[in-house]
């Protein structure tokens, strides 16, 4: 039996987590569950799992949780608390479901500890994918990606000589505005962005999705899971998201995953991996999933892609600043003080303003982090008045 | 350096691996080239390639070999001489290039000698699967698959576990009457049906794949090669060769092998295996490659593919009679003695006329395609007859 800490349990990767256990009695046991402040969620998360440990985001949330749930089991809050439930649970594998950068010190903190990492929250590694690798090459830990298209690569390249890869092919759906005119982009709504065409996510992600910053992000992941350097990794977009990625190798051959766009199965693959079992979803069938159509993304109207290309071929604390101000932008957007196009504007002035700086320590990036974010802040607070 | 044995030099597949080795300066000797009558392009393979052993169809051609290049190379002829090509001649992988069943005593020999065995020779596997498959078992000899279809399975089904294979699914082109309505089959011309859309390949399997029997023999193949019941053997019809065929695992993960239809793929993966090195060929490029579409094939215009899965789970001898009764057809096909559609009716009524035994020995085995030629041949004769 496999005991597992889920890291953002109340969410979308959380959640659907969790669906995958529902289906695989007796295989798993629920270490630790760590969320925010869906307590109500949380609650019957807790009846249903009955982990050992819970963290909750801070000391009030946590005070609720005791008065609720506290007889059935620990409860622990804030940084500290999760770091314990990653690295201090006994699990076998920590789901790392949260969002954004505060992600990274968990995480980090499970591979240090040796214990294998399904890893959905991206912006772990575009922030410190060389501490992330580094520490998972020492503990020798496994970082599974549960993102579909890395989970796709990480498929197609079983059995396979790393040597031997030519490129790397992330498809991208293109978002819902894929064949929006540049001069409609300005107008966008928040609802509008938050519809995704082909996948079922959480609002950070689904926006990304929509500036193409998600491929962006998706690049540098790339860049440090594979060992990989961006000219080799290259995006497609492919509407239809039958196809989660594709690797070439170097005598011209692709392997190409694909299936259900269903974040279930991605999720049960890190869990099982490296075994495969009978999953609890509807079978694909690749009758009638045609026609498939790959096309070249548009940076012009989507510079979100430029400018992560640009910011991991920089290298440095580049890919941190660019994932801070992503953030802040993402949630100006989502919070009605900036506009969609506002996104791509933040991000580079925010690029221009900050110096490219090899990294040092994690706790130094993660103190950068807090500063980018402020200048962040300021520069959308300014465009948000110039308008 | 490997040293290779190329059976039938001078044919489709021959040509195409010689392309292989030209590109590959120093990592290949040729052993032995084995072709038919063509001597002028086999002369001049001998000039080029320096082979020890050539073996010819019979001993005119023979003598004429001798007389032109007999000096360099030791001339042998026949089925003795092709067997002491395959699994004497010191080579360390034999590619099996020759059409129909003829081709069987040959690569299971070499089989039986440890040899490892690049095969293009379908109808080997078709008639000869069970003993083929022995040798190799017993050997410890690799069957690499040159058919771009099982190529691909082969390539997606590395680093995995055999027992974790839901499906196989062998795309087709549908071939050039894919969108013929039935009632216009009967007119169907040789010229016609030898223009693949798609592959470019002899006449025997480009015929094949015009009535779809090449998938049916490729399903057969595939029970073989990856020991998998043929109901778990699926055939979609892809009409734009991308996707060369795809596996679908126990937990509804898909994965597909993909790129430019060009024989020399497959053959240089099959020399080069279990490496994979940069190709003589052009990249493939996803984008601009689609729309790729996957629909059902239509075993009542195509009643070959059926007459192939009803052979395959009759199993015992019913393959072997498949495999004869439509070399006879086919020939007679292009011979201007059947129709197209007579092709079907051929194999059918020598199916029914034909009892379905358990296999005995090879020899047993090839006396039976001996016996059921001549049974298909008065069918064909009678047929033509009546018409």
């Amino acid at each position: 039996m496999k005991r597992l800490s889920i890291l953002g349990s109340t969410g979308s990767i959380g959640t659907n987590t969790l669906a995958v256990v529902d289906h695989a009695v007796g295989e798993y046991r629920i270490a630790a569950l760590a969320a925010g402040r869906n307590l109500d969620l949380l609650e019957r998360q807790v009846a249903a799992y009955k982990p050992d440990l819970v963290c909750t985001a801070d000391g009030e949330t946590a005070a609720e949780a005791k008065r609720r749930f506290g007889d059935s089991c620990r409860i622990v809050h804030g940084k500290e608390g999760i770091l314990e439930a990653a690295a201090g649970s006994g699990a076998d594998l920590v789901v790392c479901g949260l969002v954004g950068a505060v992600g990274l010190p968990s995480a980090h903190a499970a591979l240090q500890q040796g214990i294998d990492l399904a890893l959905a929250n991206k912006e772990a590694l575009v922030v410190g994918g060389e501490f992330m690798t580094a520490a998972a090459a020492r503990s020798g830990a496994a970082i599974l990606p549960v993102d579909s298209e890395h989970n796709a690569i990480h498929q197609c390249l079983r059995g396979e000589d790393d040597g031997e890869v030519r490129n790397l092919w992330l498809t991208a759906s293109g978002g819902p505005f894929r064949d929006t005119p540049a001069s409609l982009l300005d107008a966008v709504t928040v609802e509008q962005a938050l519809r995704h065409p082909t996948w079922k996510m959480g609002p950070k992600i689904t926006i990304d999705s929509a500036t193409l910053m998600n491929k962006g992000l998706e690049v540098i992941e790339a860049r440090w899971l594979f060992d990989m350097p961006a000219g080799q990794i290259k995006v497609v977009v492919h509407p239809q998201s039958v196809i989660h990625s594709m690797v070439e190798f170097v005598d011209g051959s692709f392997k190409a995953q694909l299936g259900a766009t269903d974040m279930r199965h991605p999720i049960q693959y890190a869990l099982t991996w490296p075994r495969r079992v009978e999953g609890p979803l509807p079978p694909f069938n690749p009758v009638g999933a045609g026609p498939l159509t790959f096309d070249s993304p548009d940076t012009d109207r989507f510079p979100c892609l430029a400018l992560a290309y640009q910011a991991v071929e920089a290298g440095g604390t580049s890919t941190a600043v660019l994932n801070a101000a992503n953030e802040v932008a993402v949630q100006a957007f989502l919070d009605g003080r900036a506009g969609f196009t506002d996104i791509p504007a933040i991000i580079s002035e925010t690029l221009g303003r900050s110096s490219c700086a090899s990294v040092g320590s994690l706790q130094e990036l993660l103190a950068l982090d807090q500063d980018v974010r402020r200048t962040a802040l300021d520069i959308a607070g300014e465009r948000s008045r110039s308008c």
